[in-house]
């Protein structure tokens, strides 16, 4: 039998791009002689489709496409993910389901059982867990199919004692197929391996995965698809944040690969890198835009930004804006204009000088003789914000945002002002993180100026500012950050690492506090397990919790 | 028996000052001679706590709070919402619990089995359904005790065939008491009301019921607690928005009140009014801020804003800004100091001319001789929002937004400019609800002048603008949102309005496409049952779904 699994990048919302999309494959896997083909977890609609499943239209819409495809799956058969009505009037409107659709018709339907309602997923909201299970049976062979964390059994669904595969594999199926919307996090493929390792061995079966690919604004799903043996090995992985359609022939338990494609040379920061370049372009994509925007001032945040669009979009779509004021260094401009240079995008200069000045003669009769502070600080930084968002406006450009996870952390920038944009291209990437990505970058040839990577890090929004007057190193604070965000250390549990007390303290104040600013940025390109934003939901609690410092040690499922 | 209901405004994650206060109204009670003292859901630690229910020093912290608060129980007993720990390593870490202590001890922990995960609600991210249900036993009477959705019967978990109330029943309770944590949305207490009657002569029960008070960002709990006879009948109903403990006299199922306040005269305008005042001040009091800033435009909306800031926080704490422009009508400033001169409220006048005119210098090299549009008109939004933000910066005013409902829904706004603000305060009121509302400020004497009421709205930013140039009338556009928005209905039904075919498309793509801005909007204080942010969530699709107008009517959980 010939499986082909599609993993293709779908548009949330765009169900007649996605129907195309779908048939079009199956149309080449058919000139393939496959015999089957799998698409990915509610590939029908993309995922996450949030409120979009609370319309009627946008359900009914989902069912036409099934039909539509339906009909094209004359010698193929098709294994489809798409939401499906729940017609008990108790429970949720709907099931997360998995189509399989032989001789033009739907044969089965199977519903989702473990639906993950944490971290930035939230299937409780609209699906109910199925209260079934069964096997498939096609072309005398019984397969196991599962959707997502079916197969990971981390849903620990109170109405679940044995998992779903426990389940079904009291029919003695014949193979595993299960189909996945996982999202990346650097580090996660890992995981991922690791239980479909486990589950071969586990059930003797082997498994055909697939994953959806492509970004859904913050979310971006990196493929990967993959086929394991009944002894755990890997036999075969797809592309990584590419789209793909692969041919497999499984014969007697063992599984033959046609023409295969060499695996790529996945690094961690190549990921990153390609997982932050699939983001852009996505967004732009599936918004019908071109053209980016963005104020480059010198550092390594618009630095690293714009060498990522300008691989996005291409050097033609990428206009940086230089907006030097009073307080800029000189070699501000000149590692600017050598990074456009380097990248071939284009560039303005603009002065924001004029318009800083007429802030401050508008204010002065209210500041009068106050001291400099964050006030004007600030001020420059929302001229700025101002100036490239009037060239949005102007000629359609969609602005980047730039600021870094650091950053975002301990509240160091300024709403409305570097904290403008339509995506958070860097917001998931703490600043050591930034600095290792323009070295992944620069690996071959020097892309980003190598000034831009040794000068100290400044806003340059006061005389000789340095961002080492407001936070400790980078290093440190990264660190601290880490351990508290992504790793749910306790502030003991940092303390223990020889980390300053006092410290420790005054950064994680900073981060509670800081929620009100986050709360207002834009959405986040999520590369990490614990990105701001869908990942991590914090009340606005101003200066409370009281001194209290918070431990997220606990295990969470 | 004396059974004293406890509605307070709790803080969240300020453990410390909500264990002051629940120790503070039981020593009253005690006072008072009562012999149970009964708090709302999760009083311990605020609702909705969110992500910091995964931190263990929160857990921690509510523990000791626990049992802090339980040796203060000596002649009294107590019921108390908190979250407690899951000893089953299978299932989510926590459960929503109601504590029952008596004799400094707690006796009983119930945990609630319907945990809504829909609208504004997560609940089931963080808590594992309850497994099982129990009276508790207190002086000779049983006692029905459950927390909010348990009595409603509105989650429809698969586990619970029988509702909670159903199971409980068995037990043969005097008594039912209901824990809640139920925020306020126009018409919502309507429904509290018959449910609580229903569950009443259901069971022939009478019932106490308990629910917070106080605003958490966006949430505003309207407290309302009220308890009926066992024939369904209200006895009593306390203060709405506003904290309140009230004696009552339970014996042989007959209720007896103590001290009986009037019960207030609410009506639907009153209600918003007072929830959005409460909404201010708690913002403020709870983040630790005490001055609000403001543009104040000349306009309906940020009139009505000013307005309630000063009767939420004081006229001396209330700071309006006259930001006039080229475009400005004489009127405007006019109006806008009737108005502050009715509220008293502080004000200064900036014009903003100078810095408008300095951005179009700074651009002219690129704008060159393209048209006035968009982009110009955006400059004086963001140069006003750049003006209010100084101030706030430099003086600790905290910026109120003055945007409403219809223009968050059609994208009718300035992202960094008037879309500003550290939150929304009319944002859940469409523009005809902001008349309804100013009416009703004026019901006694003008205090937003009448011309302010009775022109055109405009947002003056191009010569002669008036919003219905780019708007159809207000009236029609609010009929469309609230039939899509609040409704759920579908575009043939809302066409089926006789409505323009055309116009409800063009008005339902406009709410479609405008998410990316509404992602960055300020929190808003939510007033209906269906607001923009926690109620609403929306993907970001572009111009997506193609063509596809969505339709909500489906019934929802």
């Amino acid at each position: 039998m010939k499986i082909a699994l599609a993993q293709l990048n779908y548009h949330i919302g765009n169900i007649e791009a996605n129907t195309q999309r779908i048939i079009k494959a199956i149309n080449d896997a058919k000139k393939q002689t496959a015999d089957l083909i799998v698409f990915a977890e509610l590939a029908i609609c993309g995922y996450p489709p949030l409120d979009l499943l609370e319309s009627n239209t946008f359900i009914h819409s989902c069912e036409q496409a099934i039909d539509q495809i339906a009909i094209t799956c004359d010698t193929i058969a098709c294994i489809l993910g798409a939401p499906v009505r729940n017609t008990d009037p108790k429970g949720k409107d709907l099931y997360n389901a998995a189509y399989f659709i032989e001789n033009k018709k739907v044969q089965t339907i199977i519903h989702k059982a473990l639906l993950p309602n944490y971290d930035v997923f939230d299937e409780y909201r609209y699906f109910e867990p199925a209260t079934g299970l069964q096997c498939i049976h096609f072309k005398g062979i019984k397969i196991a199919l599962t959707i997502c964390e079916d197969l990971w059994n981390i849903g620990r669904d109170p109405l679940y004692v044995e998992s779903p595969m426990d389940i079904l594999i009291k029919e003695q199926p014949n193979l595993m197929i299960n189909i996945a919307a996982s999202p990346f996090a650097h580090m996660h493929h890992q995981e991922r391996v690791s239980v479909l390792k486990h589950n071969c061995k586990k059930y003797r079966l082997p498994i055909f995965y697939v994953n959806q690919v492509g970004a859904q604004t913050e979310l971006i799903f990196d493929g990967r698809s993959t086929v394991f043996d009944a002894d755990g090995h890997q036999i075969h992985e797809m592309a990584s944040f590419a789209e793909a359609i692969q041919l497999y022939e499984f014969q007697n338990t063992q599984i033959l690969l046609h023409h295969p494609s060499n695996p790529p040379e996945n690094t961690n920061q190549s990921l990153i890198h390609d997982a932050l370049v699939l983001g852009i372009r996505d967004y732009f994509t599936k918004s019908g835009f071109k053209k980016a925007i963005l104020g480059l001032s010198g550092g390594i945040d618009s630095a690293l930004v714009c060498a990522l669009a300008t691989e996005a979009l291409g050097a033609e779509n990428v206009m940086a804006i230089l907006m030097p004021s009073e307080f800029s260094s000189d070699h501000s401009i000149k590692d600017a204009l050598d990074l456009v240079s380097n990248l071939g995008c284009r560039h303005q200069i603009i002065p924001i000088q004029d318009s800083v000045t007429a802030f401050d003669k508008m204010l002065k009769p209210l500041f009068g003789d106050l001291p400099f502070d964050v006030a004007e600080e600030n001020i420059q930084s929302r001229c700025r914000a101002i100036t490239v968002m009037a060239l949005s406006n102007k000629f359609g450009y969609i602005l980047l945002n730039t600021s870094n996870k650091s950053e975002l952390a301990v509240g160091y920038g300024t709403l409305y002002g570097d904290m403008a944009g339509a995506i958070a291209v860097i917001g998931d990437l703490y600043k050591t993180g930034v600095y290792q990505l323009c070295q992944h970058i620069n690996r071959n040839r020097e892309i980003i100026p190598k000034n831009i990577l040794v000068k100290a890090p400044s806003a340059e929004l006061r005389p000789g500012q340095k961002d080492a007057d407001s936070l400790p190193d980078y290093a440190i604070l990264d660190k601290i950050l880490f351990e508290y965000i992504e790793l749910r250390k306790s502030h003991q549990d940092i303390i223990a690492l020889s980390i300053d007390e006092a410290l420790v303290h005054r950064i994680l104040k900073l981060v509670n506090h800081a929620e009100f600013k986050r709360r207002q940025s834009p959405p986040i390109l999520r590369v990490s397990p614990k990105a701001f934003g869908l990942s991590r939901r914090m009340p606005i609690v101003g200066k409370y919790p009281t001194g209290q410092l918070l431990d997220f040690s606990k295990e969470l499922v």
